[in-house]
């Protein structure tokens, strides 16, 4: 963990604050987990989770994630403002909440613009520089690192540049280790930012960051021209999630930072992972990945050109500026190319299935997966339902290839159906009838829920449970639907992907439908059966 | 017309050629005239409209723009390569393609870099230049203005800066108009174009340009970056369209020109059309429009914190960047769970209700907001189920506040079933009943449709229809599902946002209920009222 807060350039990452202002984005706690874990693995050295005290969700955050993860590479930072005007740092329950957090670090905000300081903080510009002064000490009293966040630096510093420096010096001289200079309203352009930026490193000295918004479309930009100019810390949000247009997108700076600068700011291997960490939080957050998002976008090695084409047989090299496998993306010159050899092995031995030797079943799964992904399956988020697939693949290898050798399953669905009825008193009625065969027996089962995918699965549990008693530690954890297609309404393809728990574990499954019973259905044959594989059970069917 | 080709700084637009190597991007001939006009109305300088000979819709474009459309400010630019290595410019057929065109301007696309002659093009690097020198001569000769390309610039400036540059030289010297830089592959950063461009310029004295592509993220800050260092021409496509990640965005670049710089690039008035141009262009290309996209987003100038809305209430530009009326964009106030009273005024002005006076009423809709918000509503992204809310709210304190007032509506339901059926067969059934009242009529209507959802929509509109012959115009958009408290599997609270257009306009209405078909039932009540509502049919219920 050392290597990552000790690095002499900070990457900060603020999407589980400052990335969740997105129009559309609710993150739940779990959420925030899942995302903070994803960062962790991607080797960020600081992870800002919220604002403990301002939001009860974020305060529950903390606490969770003290509990639940084990940080192999990032910290923790909680988000709060200086002490209020006319108190103390000590007896501010705002402050206080930083601390019970039980991050190591802090990162307070703090007003650099002289006109905010009048008009939305209604304090004077003398008080707001030792609320500043104040809250730092306080804090680095009580064993925090602290990170300063310069609010609309830029701007209070073309409006009154000496009192905008004040505030940096406040901020320092009071011990805080990194003031960062914030383009709150993301109106620069880089030129600006990197002359302001190296008059305020020379005239004080100061450890500096940068946090920049995208309204100008250069927060990119404007991050490196900070850098350019000496400031060594940088605030980004993964996929430049956040508030209006968003802010600096955490996978471009990193990538130029270590591609185009030479820089290590990641731990080893952890760049070539930040295509499937990106799409991974886009699934968390619940938004479609950008298919033009540099580096990590389906399309940002994608040709079209049939100039392109043929100078990319001559050579690659002519028509990308880097190889995208060093960000774990690839080079498609057909729509339907999406599955690659190479990347199938990789997940084969990643999960503990060595499929290198056997070419032909190789090819194979890559047509399946292929023919899946084109009808709208999605195994990226769904780990289970590839090993579903590799394993029928390779039990048919066993057989001889076999077209018509049955997969391993545990049980065999004859139909189902399921009813939601609207009652006049407005409640709800959900019931499901499933009839399926297991162990050679015909089983019926009916079950109401709270909804038709609820009795559907315990439709599911009553019919099979007497068969295999496993089932009744089974949970399902997360339930995520996505239409695809998206101009077409309801008429569209459906994707659901169900993440299944039994206390020890959990996996993630995905089925795909014309409507989103059916799909869901699938994703839960497929949690059901990868669960009682997982729980040791000898498949029947 | 004169204005903007003579203008010292040339916006040259190449969605029409560059922009549309974008994957998923198909355009036919009316498509490209469509776009032409719409960036004519922008006021580009030149737009580039295809390669003439090499693709028969391009050769078909130039014909009958040249019949169809009189530019009020742009002249259409025809794109080709030089002369083939060993003929003659006068012999070449590609060439008299581009004089066939009618175009007053031709852009010859040129290698610039060493390796690029030898391994694509196959010729000497003499032998390219004599290309360049003839192309350009013979056309000038036709009374064309020239612009030549040069390919993979700053890639082979880094190569072989001499070789780079003497293409530049062999372009001016023949009578090229401008050079343009480009940046093919899109791996450069801002620096380095400054600096190159910066050195070329004072090294051959020629008029540069510049063409970036936003592999790194960069291309609008690149684009900018050659502006400072001198070039007086730059390249940009609509809404960033282009091969791979896309080209620099005409519409950040064009709006940092104006308003950051102060420089005049666009006839008085145009840039306050830049948001409705971006979105037309989008609809065209049958994209959806890029919410985030910087100025002219639907996002652009969205505000969710509460924080920033009481802010914003004493003054706008504190947390804006610039008027978002000079792009033709509005402020808009998402409201959310972080929302206070300031942002539910905000919100209603912005739909043209002034609540300001009534302050038991503002308390009203907060409390309701806040309660809906608890149970799983959002309002942030649907904007006609908050403002149905709102019109209740009125509609109440109109009638003296009476708990018991119902809500303007046009229809009542009794009561509503869905059943999704799997077959042997592998296929599915669905059917949908509603049972409801309107115009003091008791309907009843079945139908079916590919999944639940879609078939109560179909028996909504075939039990209403009749009555309201305005729903035949209303379609489905987009339809997307959120599970609420992610660890709770299908025991959550789901929440469905769904589109509606009426081929006139579009709205969002959302729907919560413990299950997925319920509170799509909600959100559809909604859509169907708002549209109603909007298209100025009285409530009869």
């Amino acid at each position: 963990m050392d290597a990552a807060v000790a690095r002499p350039l900070h990457i900060f990452d603020t999407t589980l604050r400052d990335g969740a202002q997105r129009e559309g984005i609710n993150l739940s706690v779990a959420d925030k987990l899942t995302i903070a874990r994803h960062l962790d693995d991607f080797g960020v050295g600081f992870i800002e989770g919220g604002w403990p005290g301002a939001n009860p969700r974020d305060t529950e955050f903390f606490a969770r994630a003290r509990e639940e993860i084990t940080f192999r590479n990032a910290q923790l930072v909680a988000f709060g403002a200086t002490r209020r005007a006319g108190g103390s740092a000590a007896d501010d329950l705002q402050v206080k909440a930083l601390l019970d957090s039980g991050a190591p670090v802090v990162t307070l905000v703090a007003k650099a613009h002289d006109r905010h300081v009048e008009l939305a903080l209604r304090t004077t510009l003398d008080e707001n520089l030792a609320m500043v002064r104040d809250t730092v000490a306080y804090l680095r009293d009580q064993g925090r690192r602290v990170f300063v966040d310069c609010e609309h630096f830029f701007d209070g510093y073309a409006a009154n540049p000496a009192y905008a420096k004040s505030v940096v010096r406040a901020a320092s001289e009071a011990g805080a280790d990194v003031v960062v200079l914030c383009d709150t309203n993301g109106g620069m352009l880089p030129a600006q930012i990197q002359a302001v930026t190296a008059t305020v490193l020379a005239d004080t000295g100061a450890r500096l960051g940068v946090h920049a918004q995208d309204d100008t479309g250069c927060a990119v930009a404007n991050t490196l021209a900070a850098v350019d100019a000496g400031a060594t810390h940088v605030q980004c949000t993964a996929n430049g999630y956040g508030e209006r247009v968003g802010n600096a997108n955490l996978f471009p700076v990193v990538a130029a930072l270590e591609l185009k600068y030479g820089r290590t700011v990641l731990p080893e291997g952890a760049l070539a992972e930040m295509t499937r960490i990106s799409h991974a939080i886009a699934e968390v957050v619940n938004l479609t990945p950008s298919t033009h998002q540099p580096y990590v976008g389906v399309s940002a090695f994608a040709h079209k050109a049939g100039l392109h084409a043929s100078a990319i047989k001559v050579d690659p090299d002519l028509y990308q500026h880097i190889d995208p496998e060093l960000v774990g993306n690839r080079i498609r010159m057909l729509v339907s190319d999406m599955a690659g050899r190479a990347s199938i092995e990789l997940k084969g031995k990643e999960l503990g299935i060595d499929l290198g030797e056997d070419r032909a079943l190789v090819g194979r799964v890559v047509e399946r997966v292929k023919e899946r992904e084109l009808a709208g399956y999605s195994y990226e988020a769904a780990d289970a339902s590839f090993e579903l697939l590799l394993r029928d693949e390779l039990r048919r290898g066993a057989h001889g290839g076999a077209e018509g050798e049955a997969p391993s399953r545990f049980f065999r669905v004859e139909s189902w159906r399921a009813i939601t009825e609207d009652r006049p008193d407005g409640t709800h009625a959900n019931e499901a009838t499933v009839k399926l065969w297991a162990k050679g027996e015909r089983i019926l089962a009916t079950a109401e829920g709270n909804g038709p995918v609820n009795a559907l699965d315990r439709a599911l549990r009553v019919a099979l449970e007497r068969i295999y008693p496993q089932l009744a530690k089974f949970e399902l954890r997360d339930y995520k639907v996505r239409i695809l297609e998206g101009r077409s309404g309801t008429e569209s393809t459906t994707r659901v992907l169900i993440s299944t728990g039994d206390g020890d574990g959990e996996w993630s499954t995905v089925g795909v439908a014309e409507n989103v019973i059916a799909a869901s259905w699938h994703a839960l044959e497929d949690a059901y059966t990868y669960g009682l594989l997982r729980a040791g059970v000898a498949p029947v069917e």
